[in-house]
């Protein structure tokens, strides 16, 4: 078992290791003096894990209550907000009780966008079920629901008091999933640790689970901490998602998985980087064989240049008119750009 | 012109004067470099003010749209946020851009719960048309909107960017409006100085208005900078508001309005602390009169103690089996007493 402390703010511990899902309510009660807890999981998450989790908060004292909503992301929007809030009435919970959300990353970010705004603002504990929430989406307080028009259009920044990574919950995991979980890992390695890109290239990955996991939440750790509203170093966590955002939307969200889309931006905006002589020569190749190493896409068909070109400038990110691109100078090390929308569109090749 | 500065996190200032508000641009424009704008008021004030806002905004350089709901606490909910939401995306609006909150409480509350949450939190402007909004709401960042289940149950803390308070735009206000702002002043009196209290006892309140205003503005500022996320300091505002609140819950906010509820909270529960030997003797006789002098009620028909009590006690501020009373020592010091529900119906008379 690891514990990583991400000091933003109020700090808060994330707990890495394998079977500690059924001591959650112990480790909860250590941070939180609530009487009253709601789980909120989905309908894949809840028949496998919600039992044990509210047993244990029962034995650490907790009144554990639930609300689960119908698994995907179609589940996220404001309408799901308002059951959850209607639930919380219920369950009588007040300012001091505690909001926990045990699954991947829509459950993170829909729990924690209503223990944003219950009473403005409860306290929430993060179990996540997902590999890619485990190494992403748990850490770093950014909470959110979709709108019609687009993606977390809707949030708050709001920190857990607590982060529960169990390993273990990743074995009930669907393959295309951990697939999805690994396009994020591999982009820690691009844009922040050669090491762990290296480690990624040469070990099976089941044999190097626990350490990866936890060197992924230490380097989201250490670039939330020094920049927690998003603004500079923040970004650089956006490598990848410019394109893989546009591909998303294009496809609206029924095409490829986050994972897959993020894979396809990587490979793209590093083409296009060594192209333009911003990044180093063998960079692609080697970013290409490390995702085909893990089955991800490295492109898309059916989608122009233009379109993803149109697509990625009415990003909420874009601000005024022009867009601020992560790229790579080498395997590593990463650094944003910010280019005019005409700029944008010859880097790309239009 | 006076300006108070309010240094919560990020600090910012409050300007009170007289026909400031066709200066709103330039004034907005010193702290902001949005381009684009949502002018957020209701049907009562966009007839009146908006125009003039929208007209100094655009002079200033920025594109104002617009967005105006149906006057009323009833509107408070998060379907019209929702349709704030499509504004904001129809108007492009980015993490650069600015909301403004033209109006009373109600709308200041939507419109700083909309920015706090579009693409996870944007800069807002308060323009308090209402005496209340004035001197209460608009300061502190509070912001919030109803459920059916309960009156601010959804919110968010969420500081504005600025405050501008023209005196000249209660000219325009109702009287029965005017006379629920009196109530919150005599409040700030009854907790915070004996000073002001003993003005509005002697002084006309229209020759006095400005410096009114400010001095509880000025009274606010120092409970919300020493304690941002109301723990303590801060819920010495809720005086009155306890059994207040209670009232409107129980007369499904249709009997008195808010300043006339809470003129009859701090009336009950300053009758019940002389009684309980707390409170000075001939303080509740002073409150009375001071209430009567701006025709504000001192006690409401038809709802009995047993029906305040369980209402106070299920009241969101309400942690565990207890209740936070704030109580006058004398006029100009309040304190707070935790009271467990027993106590707190012997304290009221049941």
């Amino acid at each position: 078992m690891q514990t990583i402390t991400c000091g933003t703010g109020r700090s808060y511990d994330i707990i890495v290791g394998r079977d500690i899902i059924d001591k959650s309510g112990e480790l909860i009660r250590k941070v939180s003096q609530a009487k009253r807890a709601v789980i909120i999981s989905d309908t894949n998450v809840a028949p496998i894990y919600a039992d044990r989790v509210a047993g244990s908060l029962y034995s650490a004292g907790f009144e554990p209550a639930r609300a689960c909503f119908k698994a995907g992301e179609k589940s996220k929007n404001l309408n799901i907000i308002s059951e959850f809030y209607s639930i919380f009435s219920d369950a009588g919970i007040t300012r001091d009780d505690i909001i926990i959300a045990l699954g991947g990353g829509v459950t993170g970010d829909m729990a924690g966008f209503a223990a944003a705004t219950w009473l403005r603002g409860v306290d929430f504990v993060q179990i996540p079920t997902s590999l890619l929430a485990q190494v992403d989406s748990s850490v770093g307080g950014k909470t959110g629901v979709d709108l019609p028009v687009g993606k977390n259009l809707v949030g708050a920044f709001w920190q857990p008091s607590l982060v529960i990574c169990d390993i273990d919950t990743l074995k009930t995991l669907p393959e295309k999933y951990f697939t999805d979980g690994m396009a994020e890992i591999i982009k820690y390695g691009c844009i922040l640790s050669k090491s762990l890109f290296e480690k990624l290239e040469n070990f099976e990955i089941n044999s190097i689970l626990e350490d990866v996991i936890s060197e992924c939440i230490s380097l989201k750790v250490d670039v939330v901490e020094k920049d927690e509203r998003e603004s500079d170093r923040r970004r650089l966590l956006n490598f990848g998602h410019t394109i893989g955002h546009a591909i998303e939307k294009l496809q609206k969200y029924e095409g490829l998985t986050h994972g897959q889309a993020v894979a396809v931006g990587m490979a793209y905006i590093t083409k296009a980087g060594e192209i333009a002589g911003v990044t180093a020569p063998d960079t692609y190749a080697r970013l290409v064989n490390l995702l085909q190493q893990y089955s991800l896409p490295i492109e898309v068909k059916g989608i122009t240049n233009k379109q993803l070109c149109t697509a990625a400038m009415n990003d909420k990110k874009c601000t005024g008119n022009s867009i601020n691109l992560v790229l790579l100078k080498e395997i590593g090390c990463a650094f944003i750009e910010r280019m005019g929308f005409a700029e944008f569109e010859g880097f790309i090749g239009l």
